[in-house]
């Protein structure tokens, strides 16, 4: 295995002893700070509690509002003079979540984030442009520092100002770029209106995220593009990026197990979900000092992939985020979200862009309308064969409906164009129930 | 000298040796580059030409049009691969200035930024925050590398969302900040407005820069904020901020002279200019691997303070840019600047915000007529009384002025408001000659 670290090589067992001894540590660690001393003092924890990984449960969850009550001082585990950075997330108004860091921490994030990019195929002979924001968001300096641990050329373009990206993107002969996927679609379309071929760009490796995305997007962004792009996650709760990261293989997103302990849990009974199944995301941080996070609900929804991976890493590997636990819908006692939904619409190329999720009754019991617009694309023959091949259509979407939601919702093949577009965010699901 | 770095101890002799030594190794480095190499060969120069510091002279100087045609490649001195950064001008459209660092670079440049933060009173236990643009502005990374160095607790707040950039000041006891002259006016007043007194805002120390300000600017920000604001003077094509600054006696920015040779010389005959005199900057790099630059003209324009600090440090101090070499006027054989006008003009309590200067005929001899608002408040008495004084004002004004520009100009006081106020920039000088 080509790779930065020794730690990405380490077997199961090799992480399963790291993780043991790193989650002792960070216990001790956390009870130097006010919430973590009084919070682990209430659940009777201290480090010699943890005498298996097993133990982990036994320490309580900690969530967004939990963060907020403890600004801005009592997440604090060192004294402030050894903090070197602080990130805000961006969020609503109101107190803010930060977190603060010191210097090994910042050393150990870079780390980390040079990893994930050498993972990929960057090396430190290459251009690296960074065209996210810097500032309090972490996928600026976050990023930034990575390509710098690594040892690429960085352009801290940050956002904005698409000519000059370009331009520099040529000129410098940049090989990697960090880039939103949205504005990364953006791009594309804009040179080709300029009647110029994007895949004939230098870059040909993009890391993208802090936007959710689907798996379709990503392929588009490749084609378009001419590049092979890269599923980033993190937040900034866990340092930011670099805290799971997409291999060569592009299936599911290694977990960095040598520096966070994920879970992945029921929103609702804060038990584990089975293996495979769709849950909220839970991180432990196991290499901070200045603000180390026990239990963190990050509110995002993934799963494991389960089976060895063809690059040789042993380090879990997770889905794409596949929405917000807040997103959560409860049918005929089935547990789902929209983008389960939206995963099983969108492998069907007869499908267009635009669908709708309506809640609605039936007599007194509650179920799931989809409405979905057909790509007229793959309707040019004659109605009556038309006919045919759309109810065959139909009854396949609700086959594989069921297969995923564990019920059969009603499916409704409408034309393209005819559902409302909305301005922005797009409206994906609507409850009819209370009409 | 309570100070970081044993350099800032440096006698003039010690300096001196330094700066021999350490010219000698650029100009070996710099032949790496294309562009040096074709031109100092051209000049008959390699290291062994520079026996003394004065054989400096014989390297023929660099501009920004020089940068800009040697885009993007021409000055690298190192191979590609040993670049870690780059950054570029903002500047007009067309060819970007653009400069690339090395981890040696960025390193050296971090020390020299922590070191003026030191020597203004910052310490690795004060909290501090960046609130200008991060990106490939040198304001945003620049200070921000050399605060972590320090290892003061950094929060990269950037430019704007000044609700939320008061917050972190007073949430997180925010002892400095870096700030532009102007955001520093326009969030003083802002919190006048809302009622609250920006003196007790617990930030004491200010460093402002990358915007051209009077002394009158800085005062009026250090008695508006109830702080200490410290001069910052830098570009992008020696670093960026860290090339001079001022020290606590506030009197001239210290250059750091074991990194950066400075001249200053006359625009018009390329010559030194007599020690105290005003004219271009022009900075050769000492500690910079990736682009070594020799003898650069910054246009801007400012002259050596002379005599010792108080502060101890034998670095040569220069005074606040006093303006760009582009501005330079000629009247009656008397070279002089705008901005010396408006120094004078500015140090009478009874002179208002307006003024302008204007080229006039008197004959065929070319003339500067000044018009200047004068401040109501100071007029209050009878009008007799008030026109003696006038006369008085008048008189003094054009003796000061002629004390500095070495000409009579002709000087007329007019009433509050009565000059054409323009949007945006102010437009000071009118050339009514060719009338």
């Amino acid at each position: 295995m080509d790779c930065l670290h020794e730690e990405e090589k380490w077997t199961r067992d090799e992480i399963n002893k790291a993780q043991l001894v790193r989650l002792q540590n960070t216990v001790e660690q956390a009870l130097k700070a006010p919430y973590y001393a009084k919070k682990l003092k209430e659940a009777k924890i201290n480090a010699s509690t943890i005498k298996s990984l097993d133990d982990l449960k036994k320490i309580p969850f900690t969530t967004k509002d939990d963060l907020r009550a403890g600004y801005p001082d009592a997440f604090l585990a060192t004294p402030r003079s050894e903090i070197v950075r602080l990130h805000a997330s961006s969020g609503t108004t109101g107190t803010p979540t930060v977190i603060c860091h010191t210097q090994d921490d910042i050393n150990s994030w870079a780390d980390l984030m040079a990893r994930c990019m050498y993972m990929v195929g960057i090396r430190r002979e290459d251009s690296f442009q960074n065209m996210a924001g810097y500032g309090l968001f972490t996928g600026g300096l976050g990023i930034h520092y990575g390509a710098e641990r690594l040892g690429c050329m960085t352009i801290p373009a940050g956002a904005g100002n698409t000519r000059r990206q370009l331009k520099f993107i040529q000129d410098f002969k940049v090989k990697a770029v960090h880039i939103l996927p949205s504005y990364a679609l953006h791009i594309g379309e804009k040179l080709k209106e300029d009647g110029f071929d994007p895949r004939e760009l230098p870059a040909k490796i993009a890391l993208i995220g802090a936007e959710p995305h689907t798996e379709e997007a990503r392929q588009r962004i490749e084609h378009l593009l001419g590049l092979r792009a890269f599923n980033s996650y993190g937040l900034s709760e866990m340092n930011g990026p670099g805290v799971a990261f997409e291999c060569i293989a592009q299936n599911g997103l290694h977990v960095w197990e040598d520096a966070y302990i994920v879970e992945i849990i029921d929103p609702k009974t804060l038990e584990p979900v089975k293996d495979g199944e769709i849950g909220e995301l839970v991180f432990t941080t196991l290499c901070r000092k200045g603000m180390p996070i026990l239990r963190y609900r990050t509110r995002d929804l993934s799963r494991f992939i389960n089976g060895s991976c063809v690059c040789g890493r042993e380090h879990r590997r997770i889905d794409r985020i596949l929405g917000r636990s807040d997103d959560m819908l409860i049918i005929k006692g089935c547990n789902f979200y929209p983008m389960q939904v939206e995963q099983v619409l969108l492998s069907f190329p007869q499908v267009g862009q635009n669908y709708v999720l309506e809640l609605i009754k039936e007599g007194s019991i509650d179920q799931l309308q989809v409405k979905v617009e057909i790509n007229p694309a793959f309707f040019e023959e004659e109605k009556k064969e038309d006919m045919r091949v759309l109810h065959q259509l139909q009854r396949n979407i609700a086959e594989r409906l069921k297969d995923e939601l564990l019920f059969t919702p009603k499916v409704d093949l409408v034309e393209a164009n005819s559902l409302p577009k909305s301005e922005g965010k797009a409206i994906r699901v609507v409850d009819k129930r209370k009409d």
